[in-house]
Order: C-alpha cells, then structure tokens, then sequence
C-alpha cells in the first residue's frame, strides 16, 4: 500500500471584516484567513476515519468567533492566536495565512481602500515552538533611471543590446522571517526607499540590497524572501516615423517577464522551521 | 444576402508608459489606450477588401508615435487627439477609450504605484463633432453605519429581515458626460464626500445622491451614469457559540451581489450622440 | 433638481447547481443567473421608498425556488420563465442572463467540467413582449493558414507587412436574437465550420462570414453580433540564429490585439426592442 | 553583510506555438514555458556583475530557437532538452516548467481549443541528474452522490451537520514524479475514474486513492501531490417557501474553499532532490 506524505488540509480565504465601534469612529479591519493543519492525519486518509478531522467549517467559525471573542490585533497576532488554538491532540503543526487590506479613513464611519498592496502575516505553530513571517503582496515601484544592465555573457542565442539606462519597473511580494516585534512599516520603508535609491546594475543587484536593507532597518528580521518580477518596458522603435524616442515612449509588456528571486539572510539567523514550506502544496 | 449591421474595430489596450525627462525630476504617466473606428466598412466585411481598414497595427504605431510628437496631456486631451486624428475617408467615427493608472513620486525618478483606481476617459469623434466623457473604475468605498434598508415589499419568496443599520460597501464604476473642462478631481471629491456623508436608506438613493453631487460640483457635467455592485457584508451568527453580534464581525462575501445602475442628468441635457454606443459589442 | 435616466438593480451571479435525481443516472445543471429590473423607481432613488423595490435578496431565493419548482430546461426558457415572474406593479422591465457551463458525463452520478465555453441566454420580459438572445462566449479557435492580410492603406505610421499566409485566432463571443426556437447545436456548428472553411482575408470578412452562416442554418435567427478579439500571434525572427521560419514558431502575444466587432442582420429584421441595452451600465 | 540564500532567476511564460506543416495537415502545439536558473550568483546580487548571468531574453530567444531547431516533443521532453541546455559554467541548476493547452483538429488546419485543463511538465537538470514531475491543473469534477462526511469532532466552534450524502466537487491539481516514461494519459484516467467511482467519507480519503491509483496504473511513478479545493455545494433551504429540497437545489459557493492537499509515495521512492523546491519563491 503507497505511504501518505506531506500533507495538509484547512479552510482557506474566509474573508472577515471586523467593525469597532467603542465610540463615534469606528474602525475596520479586513482579513482574508487562511488556515492549514497537519499531524496524525493517516487514518482519514486510508480509511475515512474522521475523528480527527476537525471540519473546516469549524475552523471558520473559530475565524469569525475569535474576531468577535479576542478582537483582531495585528495580523501576526490573529494568526498566532489562531495557530495556536488549532494545535492539539491530532493536530501537531497549524499554519495560518492572514492577508489583510487596508482602508483608509474619510469619516468618523466612512472609508475608501485606496491602497493596492497586501499586507500579509503567516504564522506556524507546533505544540513548543511558534513561527512568524511577514509581509507584503502587490507593491509595483517603477525607477525611470540608476538601472543599468550590461556585461552579461552572449551566446549564439543573444540578442539583447547592453544598457546604462533603462526604465526599471517590478511587483514586489517579500516575506521576512522574525520574533514577532517587527515593524511593518520599518520593513515597507526599507523596501521602498532602497528601490528609489539603488543604483541598479542588475534586478538581482537591487533584490539583495532591499533584502540587506530590511535585514539592517529591523534587527528582529533574520531573513527575507523577495520575488520580484522584471514588468519588461521596452523602448519603442519610432525611427520608421522620423522620430526619436531618448527612453521616453515605452511598451509595457505583460508576457513572458523575467522573475528574480532570493533570499537574504544574517549570519547567524536561526532555523527556520516549517515557516518556508510549500502552501499551496502544488 | 444579409445586411452589415453596427460594426467597429481597432487596436484595443494598448500599454503607453510615457517619461518626461525635462530636468532632474522626472514624470510618468501610464495608459492604456483602446480604439475603435467605424465608417464604410462594408467592402471589408462582404469581399475582404481592406482598401479603408487602417490597420490596427498602424493605430498602435500612431498611439507610440503621438505620446512622443505631442505629449500626454490629460487623458481626455490624449484621447481626443487620437479620435480627431483617424478620422476621415472611410472611417466617419472614431472612439478611444484611455485608462490611467497614477503613480505616486518617491524621489526624482522612483515611483510607486500606490493607488487601486483607473482614471478613465472616452472620447468619439465624427468629421464635425467630439463628445467627451471621463470617469472612474475600482473605487471601493465602504461605511459602517449610516445605511438603512427596509419598506422594501414582502411576496412569497422574501425571507430578508428589514435592518436599520447595516454596513454598505461598493465599488463604484462611473462615468460623467461634460464637454471636456469638469474637473477629474472635483468629481471624483463630490463621489467620496457623498457616499461618506450620506445617510442610505437603499444603495439606489445613495447613488443618485452621488451623481447629483457631481452635477451639482461640475457644472460642464450634463449626465453620468454609475454602476455600484452591494458588496454584501453578512453580520455573521455567534450566537451558536454563546456570543453576541452587534454589527461587529462580517462574513463579506463575492457572489451574488446586488448590482444597482443608473443615470443622473441635467433636465436640459443635450444629446449624447454615440458616447453611450456599447463597447465592447458583446 | 437632476433628472433621473436610465437604472436598472437586481442581483447578479447567482450560482445555481441543480441535480436531477429521477433514477440511478443523475443530471448536473451549472447556472450563474444575473437580474436586472427596471420600471417606476423614482421614488426609491429620490426619496429611498423602497415599497416598489423587490429585494436583490428575494431574486436570488426566486432563483432558487423556481429552479426546484419549475426545474430548469434551456438557459433561454429558465431566463424567460425568470423574466416573466418579476414584470408587474412598478417593475415594467426584466431583463434576465443565464451563463452555463456544462459537465460531461464520466459514470451515472459523476461528471468532469471539460469544456472551456459558456453557452448564454438573455431574455428580456416586459408587460406585452419578450425578447431572446441566444449566445456563446470563451470559444478560441485557430486556423494554422487560408489567412491573408494585404492591400490596407499605408499611412506615416504604418510599418506591417502585407502577409498572405498567417496565423489567425480569435475567441469568439457571439450573442444571437430570435423568437426562442433556434437550436443552439446549430449556431455553434455554422461558428466553427464557417472559421474553420473560410479563406480569410481579413478578420472582418471572417465575421460576417461567420454570422452569415448562423442566419443561413438558424431560421428563427434575425440578428447576430460577434466580438472578436485578434489573437495575435507573430512570427518569431530567427534570423539572428541562422535559422529560417516559415511560420512555424510564434510568439502568442496579450496585448494590445485587435478587436474586430460587428452585427449581421437579415433584410427584414424585427425591432430588437431593449435587448442590446448595455448590461452592466458602465 | 548579510548572506545571500536560495535563489533562481530566469524568464517566465514564454507562450510559444510551435506549428508543423509537413504536409497538408498540420499540427500545433500550445507551451508556456518557464525558466529559472540557480547557482554561482553571488557576484551578481552583491556587486552587480553580471558576467554569469545568461540574459532572460536569450533564455527566451533559445526557447523559440530549440523550437525550431529541435521541435516540440513530449512537454517533458522539451523541458529536458531547454533544462540541460542551460546548465554549466556558473549555472548548475535549471528548472523548466512548461504548461500545454491543447487544441482539438476541427480540419486540417484549422483547431478548437476545447479543453480547461492544462497540461504541466517541470524538469529540473543538474550536471548529472535530471528530474521530471508531469501534472495537470484545471481538472474540475463533480459527483452528485457517494460522498459522505461525519464522524469528525465536535467543539465549542461546531455547528456543520453530519452528511451521508452530499455533492463533492473539486478541481485537480496534480504533480506526479517519474522517470519520465510514465504516460500522461494513463495518470489522468486514473484520476478521472477513482474520482468517479469512489465512495467518499472524506475528500482526504478521495485524494489518497486517486493518488493510489496513479501509482498503481503508473507503474514508474514514484510520488504525486494533490491540491483539492473542496468546493462547496449548499443545499438551499426552500422550506421558507413551503418546498423540499432532497439535494436538488444547490448554492455553489466561492470563499471559503476547504483545502485539501497531500503526496502519496511508494514505500521505497527515490530521493526527490530539488522538485519540490517552491517556485516562485514566495
């Protein structure tokens, strides 16, 4: 009989909206939840023996239940409270995912979601250890100069011409590893300021020093992981109509683009645990 | 032989990113540009004779061409430059539709692309004639309070309790007909400034708030037309689990949703002529 | 104080799954059913009277009632079934959309999702009339040659090459009205036969062609409309690494791509009534 | 400094179609194909020198060039051929991944592309290994009866209903290890006919015997991973409108989704070496 492997089952995207309204302004919060258990999960699989599935469903309500019991702290926190609550007996290992957008305030009871980003905490518990990344999803930054691009090996199958000035444009999605006393906006800042101020020769080049820049602006962070899209914006060819085109007109292409990822860490950074395990699986 | 019916074509999306480099600081703007033209177009369609068809490979050469010959203004001014220029011969009515996103400066030359709405204009030209419209999709807004829903008629199939107090959650598409001088800022103000401090008593009151305020605040503006989706917010059952829910933990959910439509105009409004024409057809 | 113009409210994207379980072999139905009503709203817009304004909420519950008290025949007879039931007292319009995708049968209770295409019914119900669109979206089709594109008229910024041999793809969306009798086999089959058969010189010629061919198989058919975007697929240079390519590898490109869109009508064709009224609005 | 870790780079969905024309009929063939490279980089991301850095556009120039050169084979074996091409000097890592549409004949040049699945083949070479995993995403089922859930536990936050008979719907995302003979065929009629025959007391029992399956019919199969999202099908309570419902009427829903996710293993599989490692990063 073939052996169960990794694996892993939850509710995933309940998407909450807690109100407080202690007073005349009220606030908003708006949560996606995800959820993932594993542990002693064979009989289910072999046989259907839910015993030790607690349903989806309940890990749901448990999603809006503590909303309303605990309230909603930082994303980081809900999740751990969450993870937290979800291991025991069966269920040796919880990973919960919050996303959460933000929204702005007009009135003391009116808003707009202005921004496009994600904010997004993943917390993993065991029954001894607790496990925390942030992050954020969606952050497109553009540099219209300080990006070059040259001295890469051709073969019979280049063609690209060498630059010293090109427009660079990617969508950060970054997660870093720390104790839970992080500050988000430390780590949003370092990303953004450093993109606005790195002198480009490669995206690869810029990847690291967001990454190092997060590393040095927040000593609780002991790895970040970046995966940063190239948006490719090539300079259109206006010579067929007398004219010149001195990186000012550009084609934004869709596809394909080229995808650079990485990690940075400290030197001593500890293990990371289950924090980097695949979700979704496949 | 059957008869050749409302027809257009066109290069559709367009992806211009334009940077002006006058000086240490630079400027970007982003567009998405659509073109549809129509006219005696009966010979394409019955013998395949392309003799008027302008080939949409040439409308997209024209939309790089022109962003360097001529700068990107506003994106009405933008688009009605395009819609006069392929005018003529064959082709009697042009429309082009720009969508913009904005960015926002970081430093001199870095940006980042903060904010989740598309500024849009569409403008149609004829030989004699140019009509105008601008607008906004993705404006998501929502309120805690302040919204109402009751009165409505009971037949056999309502099971919806009355509320005096429900959250309300939109996201707004609109489009204002003007003559080309309404402000994009002041309609977009009176829009928020409406839904936030107007008291609901249905999402279709609300909406016809909003777009007499716009009337009211752009006085170019002869019509608009809004599109507002009720992005249900359920107030979710604790009460299975000993707690209460006074409006404070939310199930917000996708589909289905109420979408509420409809036009607010002047009483002496002129025609407007092929603005509202469907595009796309189907 | 504004005039109010055209509205219309209801609730869209319903999604009803029914399953008819009269003996061992089941049958699935996936509907996605989106309302749309019209008629004397003022007061509900202007003052928030909601006394002629039938729930969004109690649609959706119609949807589901009538499906298990009436069962579901076509999309076009469970939209027209739909429509009829709203008109009356304020309501003076209903415009009803039914999108369906089907399961194929893989055993006597269990089904695979294997098409890609959305077969789509409209029908619009007033107090005295109905009207009926019949229609398919999602449907791509290719032709790897019996594609030209020459003889268009070459302006400054013109660069395409006139082409006698190219690759042509669309996906077709294509919506036909008629008295509720046409065979839906039938349009689908003259679609595809006509793209398939045509010798194409341009994509407009293919349109009509394609149109032409669903008035010619579908007697009760008078109108037909299709938009199809030009899939563009490029020949890619090899050139540069010694090798030829006689239009055999391509570059698939998003965007832009040409939109090619039109109506094929008999002589005689019936008034449409409000049936291509936009839906949604903006 | 902080320490560079995993990292890959490369060009991401490349759509390439590849069309044969030896003879009167032709083929076509319809590839996403994505590269990401790992290795020595460090000089790259910390002092931007990009002497090992192969350009993403020649990664795809070589794609369209192999195209040609070579043809398309399997997707497996066009991703073996790019992967190991693309290994040496300071790459010592390449991972391919190519996703296939497929395109039904309708004549001898012209296609339908009919079919939601997609097909998926990843390859990862070193100097002297090779690695292949083949999938399929997009598969989405759904059976009417023979599925039940209960048995699971009960706590403070329980409120589902035990259930021997309810609609199970899901859709397949599978990767399964090989050596590469395996026939994509045989594994997807695996999956395809255990879904449709089997009892279920839980999804988790469904997707452990499908994964069963594989390897039984499958016999150089060694692991396959599963995600199932369990879409939920509610049924609709008429009794408000004086109506059964004996699982007749049902409410698909998006969000929330269970998901169910797990690998199923030979008792004596090969070490996976880097397949399984996440792409994209984060």
């Amino acid at each position: 009989m073939p052996r169960l492997g990794i694996n892993q089952y939850g509710k995933a995207e309940t998407h909450l909206v807690r109100v407080m309204r202690d007073g005349d302004t009220h606030e908003v919060r708006d949560l996606l939840v995800s959820v993932a258990l594993s542990g002693e999960l064979s009989a289910v699989h072999l046989e259907g023996d839910n015993s030790a599935v607690l349903a989806t469903d309940t890990q749901k309500n448990t999603v809006y239940a503590f909303a309303k019991e605990h309230g909603v702290g930082t994303p980081e926190a809900f999740a751990a409270l969450l993870a937290r609550h979800f291991v025991g007996g069966a269920i040796t290992q919880a990973r919960v995912e919050v996303r959460e957008v933000t929204w702005s305030r007009m009135a003391a009871h009116a808003f707009v979601q202005a921004d496009r980003t994600v904010r997004v905490a993943v917390v993993v518990a065991s029954e001894s250890a607790l496990w925390t990344l942030s992050g954020i999803s969606g952050l497109v930054v553009l540099k219209t100069t300080d990006s070059e691009f040259h001295g890469f090996p051709r073969d019979r199958y280049t063609t690209l011409a060498e630059t010293t000035d090109r427009v660079l444009a990617t969508e950060v999605s970054a997660r870093w590893r720390h104790d839970g006393s992080a500050s988000f906006e430390d780590a949003r800042s370092a990303l953004l300021r450093t993109f606005a101020g790195h002198h480009s020769l490669s995206l690869q080049q810029t990847l690291y020093a967001m990454g190092s820049a997060v590393l040095s602006d927040c000593p609780s962070v002991e790895e970040i992981r970046l995966s940063m899209p190239n948006k490719h914006h090539f300079v259109v060819d206006l010579t067929p109509f007398g004219l010149t085109n001195d990186n000012e007109v550009f084609h934004a292409d869709d596809r394909p683009y080229g995808l650079i990822e990485g990690a940075v860490l400290r030197d001593d950074a500890s293990d990371a645990g289950p924090l980097w395990d695949p979700y979704p699986l496949v």
